[in-house]
């Protein structure tokens, strides 16, 4: 048996490659076969991590397995979806036992948060890169698109926002903090909270949603284009988190919230009649803006004064040109 | 807009991302939807190519685009499923046009050919690699897995073998051949036929099923232990092709038949009942062996003496240990 059997033989003994609802068959076929109960669509969503561009060269390899697996299932989150089930295409420059004993370690975990188990992938030689392909279930016509925002609506988030942003400059070692500012931006950063609850509870409620991961005005954008309106974005409503700002100073902090990444809490629209119930049951909605008649994306200050940056761009662990 | 965002837009106009059953949304929003017809399950396989490992570094990007779903396409036929969708995570070193180009041509060739869409994907910055993961559909239950082989049934395959390990050889520069025998193995090699017709027609017939990647005895051994059985595969009645022929000696094109891989055919347990009726509708289907009593893989000559090779493992392109 090759080295590459033995570790494919280790993830299905895996904790996350056991158990799971909607798996009629893990690990060991030519396929897996998830059953979905009649009325639900599947969702789908892919992702590829790539060493040296997406995360560091040397990185603890727990934290790189929780965080692979926690930005995949955030696209879940994104659809309204019931997390389901995922598959994992590894690609290894070497075979270490310690480092795949924690990377798995920690996917076990994130997929123990996010009930997602693991059915199938593949495992090859070559540069250390992951492809996560993550499967949820949602009823047939409710899952939350980018298009169905409407004038009149408001522009929410999850939670604060620019946490992703102010954690990358430590994880590149641009800045240095100490710990009870940095520990909790290192712990946003490697061990994100998708939002897959929030979004089940949006199902039905907002007519646009996504996560935020390429920055807020960015993303922002693709709402405002598959939707056909114009968002417009408060710039003092801005939610920003306490390290955050010990961290940054406050122009610093709005400029991580509205040009940062990897965020990865959800941005909606809501017709202003689901607010109350959100808010009374206890959800960490924070209206930041409204949705306009127009085209694009635009922040304003507190007088209404477009104040949008002309870039808008975020970078990434290092950036795709 | 960046070039990475330049190259999503340009594989969501691609012919291949455009209609095909059961897809409810495709490329361009955080998931996919696929809507599966009641009772139906949705089978999943993914699988890396990597340059340099699973394929040379310099070569045709028409030929990769066609060869990499082909092989992909190969594991929904192995399960009897009908073929859907499928995802592609693309990474790439540099970003060239031309190249983008053919080997999308070469994609959506054979999308087409395979009634596969492309729902989904992620291109990123890196050493070039290829992460497909495909879907398909099969009534529940009548999936085709590795376990269900039985004593006393028949032993088949969908085709000529060997013809994947012969062509390797010319891949590598290892022999040349004059274009006669060499285009239809080359042809074999870079555009493999995932018999997906046949693995559908083989639902309710075939006791045990998977398509032959890693060489005949070793895929062989994944049914035999799967479904607790021995499989008994008779040497002389290994389906052999003229160019195989032509391109080796006898001995050297049963030992490709036996222990090469690449062939991308389905080997399959049958009860001797149907054999008769899928011959009737034409199905190319090769009575190679039986399954008996015990476990693992034997190789018999014509009077029944094993001649099991010691070493059963196939090198592909470059092997992994």
């Amino acid at each position: 048996m090759g080295e590459f059997e033995l570790i494919r033989n280790y993830f299905a003994a895996a904790p996350c490659a056991q158990g799971g609802e909607g798996v009629a068959l893990g690990i060991g076929d030519d396929c897996a076969l998830l059953a979905l109960p009649p009325g639900e669509q599947l969702a789908i969503s892919t992702d590829t991590l790539v060493a040296g561009v997406h995360f560091p060269d040397v990185c603890d390899p727990f934290l790189l397995g929780q965080r692979a697996l926690a930005v995949s299932a955030s696209d879940l989150a994104a659809m309204g979806a019931r997390p389901v089930a995922f598959t994992l295409a590894l690609t290894l420059s070497q075979v270490d036992a310690e480092w795949l004993k924690a990377f798995t370690q920690g996917l076990n975990r994130m997929a123990q948060e996010c009930s997602l188990r693991l059915v199938g992938g593949d495992t090859t030689r070559g540069p250390l890169s992951l492809t996560l392909t993550v499967f949820g279930a949602v009823p047939a016509g409710q899952a939350l698109t980018r298009s169905g925002a409407r004038e009149g609506d408001l522009l929410c988030v999850g939670g604060a926002l620019g946490d992703g942003a102010g954690a990358l400059s430590l994880v590149l070692n641009q800045r240095i903090a100490e710990p009870s500012v940095a520990e909790p931006l290192l712990a946003r950063y490697w061990s994100p909270q998708p939002q897959l609850a929030l979004g089940q509870a949006l199902r039905g409620k907002a007519t646009a949603a996504l996560d935020i991961s390429d920055g807020l005005l960015a993303d922002c954008g693709h709402i405002a284009q598959a939707s056909g309106v114009r968002l417009v974005v408060e710039h003092e409503r801005l939610p920003l988190s306490e390290p955050l700002l010990k961290l940054l100073d406050l122009p610093s902090a709005r400029q991580a919230a509205v040009s940062g990444g990897d965020d990865y809490v959800l941005a909606f629209t809501l017709p202003p009649e689901h607010l109350a119930g959100l808010l009374d049951t206890g959800w960490p909605v924070q209206v930041i803006g409204r949705v306009a008649h127009g085209s694009g994306v635009a922040l304003v200050d507190a007088d209404g004064q477009d104040i949008t940056p002309s870039s808008r761009g975020y970078q990434h662990f290092r950036s795709e040109p």
